[in-house]
């Protein structure tokens, strides 16, 4: 049986009442606020890019000026670390579930690639993928490798147990996840929201393609 | 047997005498330092990004002026759009040698994954796959983008020819050339010259997982 996947983020309805508005608690204001800051900037970002998005353009769209984004956010690297790591959070989250399920790692490889696709057209799924290279500093280019390393590890891991549990038949389980992992990043390259297939279409097509071969007659 | 690839073009020494230096034929001389400079302007695209590498800085590791720059090219979005012909350039010259060559389709296919992981490492590998984010002008764009589609509208054709001589089995052509297209360009992502895999044996890896696929026991 295939494993659990998290159903991806619903998008938000930028058509709602603007956080800056009405009377709220002030903590959970305040969160409210931050999100709609993020929420805002991925659109921006995947929208015009990160370089051609200013804290100006940024605040203009929320309807707030630029000291007050400053309340929320310290620069405009930080807001895209935060969009990239709310595009990765799903994707942590969908590990968890598949590595934490019972049955044939193969099956939990193909319920991760089915959250994966989900998640990259969210969103987030620009700045989850662009992030890296938008020559940032040193630091957070450190921070977003290694939380990217992180993931291809464990999918990696997840291939490999599918060897050792005979699921998956003996492969090169590094470049079976760069296989997988490009064929998935790439659909934030070519989809786009009018597309003809759903995400989770696309996932079963592309596991249908990485299950079974394109061989036909030999 | 498979089909022929072209050979990767040759990476050119950087260490050569400058094309400024010494006397040549005036035509052969301006096309040699045409060619200087977008190879040049590649390497600086990649190694740090299109938005961030100027004129100036290009002229700099030249060691021209920039009035010099602008003899062979009239604008910095000019040398991204050769750049990245430079890079689809041998592409489309495997696709021409894999259409017109014998043989069943699916080898044909594999012949061209070679070449093109040989591309996608290449100098203008960068360019090839990233000219068209960079937001450039629409017309700019428009070019990078049908260029592009001619590409993948061959893949599938090859795809499909597979499906017809019985050596691809039946599948979806159009999101099996997107899984090939991204498993491929996603090389360009983590792919360092220090590799420990060729691009040969990377593409080779890829064609064992796209032909046999990954089931194991059912």
């Amino acid at each position: 049986m295939p494993a659990a996947v998290p159903k991806p983020r619903a998008r938000k309805d930028l058509s709602a009442p603007s956080p800056w508005a009405g009377r709220r608690r002030p903590r959970a204001a305040r969160a409210l606020k931050r999100e709609a800051v993020i929420l805002a900037a991925a659109r921006a970002f995947r929208a015009r890019g990160y370089h051609n998005t200013s804290l100006d353009d940024l605040a203009a769209s929320l309807k707030v000026t630029k000291p007050t984004l400053y309340i929320y956010v310290p620069n405009k690297e930080a807001i895209l670390f935060e969009c990239f790591r709310a595009g990765i959070d799903p994707l942590l989250q969908t590990l968890d579930e598949c590595e934490r399920a019972g049955g044939p790692a193969r099956e939990r490889l193909f319920a991760f690639i089915r959250g994966y696709a989900a998640a990259i057209v969210g969103d987030f799924g620009w700045c989850m993928l662009r992030a890296e290279d938008q020559h940032l500093g040193a630091a957070m280019s450190r921070r977003i490798k290694l939380l990217k390393a992180g993931i291809d590890k464990r999918m990696r891991a997840l291939i490999e147990a599918g060897v050792a549990d005979g699921s998956i038949r003996d492969c090169d389980s590094r470049m079976t996840a760069f296989a997988l992992a490009g064929a998935l990043n790439w659909m934030g390259h070519w989809y786009r929201e009018d597309a003809a297939l759903e995400p989770r279409e696309i996932a079963d097509r592309f596991i249908d393609v990485f299950n079974r071969g394109l061989r036909g007659r030999d």
